[in-house]
């Protein structure tokens, strides 16, 4: 059964019901609080004033990138009111994970990382040895000398149990191919999160998904993926917050990730905005991957609920 | 219908009728001839042998990283008796395309490459301008500037009208997203061939089609590949070669690009050799890809029919 999602930009009523309805707002960042490092007008005044109604705001995102000290910086340095405790991140949940839930055998607990300094802290952070990530050894090229340690497996640590895929804005040949022979070793393959783009100055660049989708094509197989839309992340923010999901909404740009998440998840609601990946007509063509329970044109929108 | 391929290996007689059968003898490289810089035993003499008894011998191959006189370099160093016209790889079929078939109208005229030297020297033997590639300023990481001049297409030149992806090495987040925005602006997306896998040192790296897959998954789109199984490979060849397909046969490791060429193609045979890719088991499984009509071990098993 699909009912149609209640459009809330302009109209007061429905956007008071709506706050009264959630104690708990989840918000994505990307798409829905900024683009890249511009961030839409209004944001910072919205977070403020749900908080100023007592509501608890939450950032979840995918964004690999960043840990949550770092998230935390861009938050307020954006002025958007926010505790390092508020913001939970793809590299958080798949540290989570792997230190608490995979645990991996002695002898093989290490894990290989493509990604950007966020994963590597969030996994230092949850006591996981790691490596590969920013090590500049790997941030080169391949030399036909590294193939043929690739190949007799001189150049990998037998020690590595997984494989950790985010977004790498130094990606290259010789990560891939390290991490290629990991997995074809047996290397458990996780991903942060399978986002195909990401927003950025208005448009679109690579996301996480089509950083690490060679390892996924040369070897064959998808990786496990901790971010949005995957429940293992809903589970571990409802672990970490106590929340009441009745009472609980999600907010964001994407239906294959944020909406579905929240749907997927049972929360109270789920509010799409127009200013990122999807639009409306993503969910009204046949067989949409989600649909929100409310939509607006953009997150300030509910200041009028003010 | 589906026969099963005749096994030539230790069988002189069928080996005879092999040999006997076919004028012109189609070869794949990697996988059949070496893996890597490693030649496998007795395939200089088996090369030898047919061009004694008067056979053409043709390689065709879908590593587009070497131009033709740079693949002359690699067969004669390694003792393969070869001349440059016995060569047709991806790049020259992807550079014979542009130029002769796909002629993109003036203003529109430039390739933006992602691959190495192999593509761009083809593309140079054909006058097709180009850039990207090898330049060293798309060997670099990527800069905020760079998302920036990306997004807003000061950094895109708009005489580009083909994204063409092969092998490349050097690939980085740079390179990706400036050719994700040139085919998000409308330009062709080519590819000199789609192989996941590249074999070498006995053992897999990535392949061309793990190389450019982020475009296709960053995009939504596949590129019209031109190497093997590409019947637009075929043509250029039979076209350059003047050879009577009844009478030739192509010999790879690779059900998906060799023997599927060869059928497609509808040479008078295929001949797999299991020192590469795939094996008898991918063929003798529910729905192949393709089937060979022959099968050896290894190339140098036809030096029995001396």
């Amino acid at each position: 059964m699909v009912t149609t999602p209640t459009y809330l930009t302009g109209d007061q009523a429905a956007i008071t019901e709506f706050i009264d309805k959630f104690d708990t707002f989840l918000f994505d960042c990307d798409g829905v609080l900024w683009s890249g490092d511009h961030i839409f007008e209004g944001v910072p005044e919205t977070i403020a004033m749900l908080r100023s109604k007592g509501k608890r705001t939450v950032f979840v995102t995918n964004n690999s990138t960043k840990s949550r000290s770092e998230y935390l910086k861009k938050l307020t340095g954006l002025g958007i009111p926010c505790e390092v405790d508020d913001i939970f991140g793809s590299s958080y949940s798949a540290a989570i994970y792997i230190a608490r839930i995979l645990k991996m055998p002695e002898g093989k607990s290490k894990v290989y990382v493509i990604g950007e300094s966020g994963i590597e802290q969030e996994l230092a952070s949850e006591g996981v040895p790691y490596l590969g990530g920013t090590d500049p050894e790997y941030r080169r090229d391949i030399t036909p000398e590294d193939f043929k340690a690739i190949a007799d497996g001189s150049m990998l640590d037998p020690e590595v149990g997984v494989v950790l895929c985010g977004l790498d804005f130094h990606i290259n040949y010789l990560k891939l191919a390290v991490g290629m022979h990991y997995l074809k070793r047996g290397a458990i393959f996780l991903a942060t999160n399978v986002d195909s783009t990401l927003p950025m100055h208005h448009d679109f660049f690579l996301g996480a998904g089509s950083v690490h989708v060679p390892l996924v094509n040369a070897i064959g197989k998808q990786p496990l993926a901790l971010g949005k839309p995957s429940q293992a992340m809903m589970d571990a923010v409802e672990g970490k917050f106590q929340l009441d999901r009745a009472r609980t909404v999600m907010i964001g740009d994407r239906l294959n990730t944020d909406i579905k998440f929240g749907v997927e998840g049972k929360l109270g609601g789920t509010l799409h905005v127009a200013t990122g990946v999807n639009q409306k007509a993503d969910w009204e063509k046949e067989d949409p991957i989600a649909v929100p329970a409310f939509h607006a044109d953009k997150l300030s929108d509910l200041r009028l609920g003010e």
